[in-house]
């Protein structure tokens, strides 16, 4: 399947740390070759949105090395490195993918294999390449345009919505997804995602999958809140919490702030 | 304001030597420091694409340097540097903008300066930041899709709505557009756009802004058709065409196939 990167914080942060080492599993300590991608929201109001794409092995993107060397400022981050289950390698079927609605860039990510998910869609938001996860998004983003209409919706809201949502993807198959509009990163445990929130006192952190060190002490002011989410822990040296299975969480300025039952929600 | 570079060819074509120039005018030749982005489809169906963004002067953007170098191969590329008119230097309003319609991606980068321009939208395209730009971009993307609702069009249709649209842009102000989705690339020309169509036999061609040439013989075949389209001339020993104002043109695989007038369509 593939792997998911998150980050939520409540200062503009850079994910060169983190990216490294995920990035490195992407052909080099694991399996994940076929493409990946990272999408950044930008500015005080997070409505700036760039992603970068590349349907090539992370491990040997020249453009995923201009990621891991350049220090982006972002609150909001979802990442992916891809190994194919459904659809062709190529740049359509890239995650993260992206749409906008109420005004905002939507971006989304999924670690899974829905089987037989063939939703019905309205045609506001149609899947550009032929992924489950594509299908996933835009079945995603329908729901809530259908739901709320024109008016965005609080997180509260959101959540409740976001929960009958997972529910029916779980329904088809592993259903790990990251999504952020801006504000809020959203992410749905259903076999494997855990998440680790860094905040003073700091310490020092050490990469699984290359020997890199950082010590947020030095990188860091004492009310800094940075939660970075990963399919599995990125440091061996940290205490990341597993998320359970069927659980949906909202993060906001690098904390969780509402957390949703996905199994309880049909 | 602002400048346009667009590309559109018959067989999968880096845009390494045209970009290095048209870059160069981002800070460098010329005072386009407001931000650039570049949008490329790639594919045999061009349904893939990834977008480029940078809010900082593409003479000095690490991202910029990334572009000159790294060859991505396709057949329609939409690109823009930015002096800022309306809206702020932020991610935001970096064009080119994106969205999806039909099924694929659509990009849009825009010169001009569109007055008073506040169109009743739907909702279904809503701009992120605020520029006239984007606000042009989502009205034309809701006019298609009111216009043509499920199905898309044929392009010899789906020109007679732009040139109705483009007659409206014009109205507010200049309005020089490049418009993508991977299949056809459409150019309006308000004030100033000018092209040129290169096809066997191939001649060495002399950037205009730095001292570089190419020898399109080297790195083509008898068959390859280019069609450059850029604001100003990129090469100083080439004939260009000038589009005279009012002019939209459709480009198909490095040729133009249709043409409308946007001063009649109203």
């Amino acid at each position: 399947m593939c792997q998911l990167l998150g980050m939520s914080c409540n200062v503009p942060t850079d994910i060169c740390f983190s990216f490294s080492g995920f990035s490195r599993r992407g052909g080099g300590t694991d399996v994940h070759r076929d493409g990946w991608g990272i999408g950044f929201f930008e500015g005080d109001d997070g409505r700036g949105c760039r992603v970068f794409l590349d349907p090539s092995p992370s491990i040997e993107s020249p453009l995923a090395a201009v990621v891991r060397d350049y220090p982006i400022q972002s609150m909001n981050v979802v990442a992916h490195i891809r190994k194919a289950t459904q659809g062709d390698i190529c740049l359509q079927n890239t995650h993260p993918f992206q749409r906008e609605l109420w005004g905002r860039y939507w971006v989304f990510a999924h670690n899974g294999n829905l089987i037989d998910f063939d939703p019905a869609l309205s045609g506001r938001y149609l899947p550009v390449g032929n992924t489950d996860s594509e299908r996933a998004f835009c079945f995603l983003l329908d729901t809530l345009a259908l739901r709320f209409g024109a008016t965005a919706p609080s997180y509260e809201h959101l959540m409740d919505t976001m929960a009958e949502v997972a529910a029916v993807l779980r329904a088809h198959g592993p259903a790990n997804f990251l999504l952020s509009n801006g504000r809020w990163l959203i992410a749905h445990c259903s076999t494997d995602l855990h998440y680790i929130v860094r905040r003073a006192p700091f310490n020092e952190a050490h990469l699984k999958d290359e020997d890199v060190s950082i010590d947020f002490n030095e990188v860091t002011s004492e009310t800094d809140c940075v939660t970075v989410i990963a399919t599995t822990p990125l440091t061996d040296n940290e205490a990341w919490t597993r998320i359970d299975p069927g659980t949906l969480m909202l993060f906001r300025a690098g904390v969780p702030v509402e957390v949703r039952q996905s199994d309880q929600a049909t």
